[in-house]
């Protein structure tokens, strides 16, 4: 199946504790691709600046990634972030950041696209969200992420987001922020009363909680420490879960656990180096590999 | 295998937002046995004052547990804990706490019990857990809990303790307060580096990480929206890691493996009531259908 993801494309300045990477590739679109690119080809629509550097350029051609809906506004600069992570690495504190083009109109879904079997909306304004998804000509599953600042400033545009799509994809802090609930499982049945027919909890360092119709079930992270930068996880997974589903082709609740394990293992490697350089490395094969001893690991009779 | 636990036995008085229970049965090596009891027969070794009402007594009494080792001292008072749950309720706030009996002389291992095969010295002074050890005659494996107070006043007692057992069984927060690592991996090994051979770090509704030479083992909470009390949860994970390893006689990793499934079904009954509310309704069916129903989500293609 076709899978169209929408989100930032950023340049990012990150400091952790095993060093910093500066003005390297980001964004939650560009951190999806590289994950969902294993599994199926990957249709992005985002906008950059004039100042997108041909560096970054270059790493997002020649990949599996379609960039028709990749738009260089003229007169407009590129998505800035910079943040550090300490301690646990668990959450970023954002030093500074610069919407620039992202502050400005939406990016446009090509004619070409429009016809996309499965379409992630990674966190932007929610009415933004929407009109994306109106341009599509009826796809087979949508999901979105979101953030604070969206649950504080405009809910209601959320929760009619939220009632128009198939499934969400959010992180502990931010669902509970939403829903009011604290335990995961409620979390998630209150994110269903919304709308959606899935929820997956990302949460971060302890896995995720995947909520449906048929209950709910946990998955631990891929445990690991080998952690050199945490960005990009979320959306590393994210892209994993949407390209299993993209090259599975259904979506029930037992392909979306396999999914998560698939996620789970796309932001097992983004983790392992700063931007891209580690997602960069690797093959469907280390994939495979990690999957295989991922679930051998939670096989237990 | 014969199991032997030492621990408190207490009268608690907790505070959810479920409701409150007061002057109940509680402490740690009352939850640990009422867990264990479902694999092995166990040995409690313990003090209680002379103040320990009936209707506790009567609860101990009549199960698969052992009470040649309980020790009702004259003069005495017996441990009493109040504590409220908040929020995630991952963490107790202590309103009062007065320890009685357990500030006096620690308890004494009845000869009849110093063949113990498996032994729990569930949290206490780590120099009065060492001297409990002492009067086994050669127990095949020992393993230990500890506190924040311990690793704050007395980490070099700590440390030959965590050197003279075969694992040790922490939570998350003392874990990394005692090794100054926060990855949960590297706090293992550096469990290990003390000593052990192995360390299982409890994460509450996050779950579990086991560490041993074979590497690291990462499994989720039962998960549950039925979380009346997490008191004793931490001490029926273990009592169901531990009864388990007794029944099966293996401690190598896949035999931890399948022992913390256990365990963390037992601590998933505990936190559906009050006290020992829950605890006492279930039988061993009652867990090996849980087991079935977690060991099947985790079971993933």
């Amino acid at each position: 199946m076709s899978l169209l993801v929408t989100g930032s494309i950023g340049i990012d300045t990150v400091s952790t504790p095993h060093g910093t990477a500066e003005s390297v590739l980001g964004g939650t679109a560009v951190y999806f691709s590289f994950a969902a690119r294993h599994f199926t080809s990957v249709r992005l629509v985002g906008v950059v600046g004039e100042d997108f550097p041909d560096a970054c350029r270059e790493v997002l051609t020649r990949r599996e990634i379609d960039l028709a809906g990749l738009e260089t506004r003229a007169g407009s600069k590129t998505f800035r972030w910079s943040g550090k992570y300490h301690g646990d690495m668990n959450e970023a504190e954002t030093a500074d950041v610069s919407l620039n083009v992202l502050g400005e109109a939406g990016p446009k879904v090509p004619a070409s696209f429009a016809d996309s079997d499965i379409v992630f909306l990674a966190n932007t304004h929610p009415a933004l969200q929407r009109e994306l998804l109106g341009q599509l000509s009826g796809p087979k599953l949508t999901v979105c992420d979101t953030m604070n600042l969206w649950i504080d400033n405009e809910r209601d545009e959320l929760l009619k987001t939220l009632s128009a799509v198939d499934g969400v994809i959010i992180n502990d802090a931010e669902a509970r922020q939403l829903t009011g609930r604290i335990n995961f499982v409620e979390v998630g049945e209150a994110l269903l009363a919304i709308g959606p027919k899935f929820a997956i909890i990302k949460k971060g360092e302890h896995g995720a909680i995947l909520v449906t119709g048929d209950g709910p079930t946990a998955i631990p992270a891929f445990p690991t420490k080998n952690v050199v930068d945490p960005t990009g996880a979320g959306d590393s997974f994210a892209g994993g879960v949407l390209g299993y589903l993209a090259e599975c082709g259904t979506f029930d609740t037992a392909a979306l656990r396999r999914a998560i394990v698939r996620g789970t293992v796309c932001a097992s490697f983004t983790i392992e180096g700063f931007s891209l350089d580690r997602v960069l490395q690797i093959g469907r094969d280390d994939i495979d590999q990690r999957v295989r001893e991922f679930t051998a690991m939670l096989r237990i009779e």
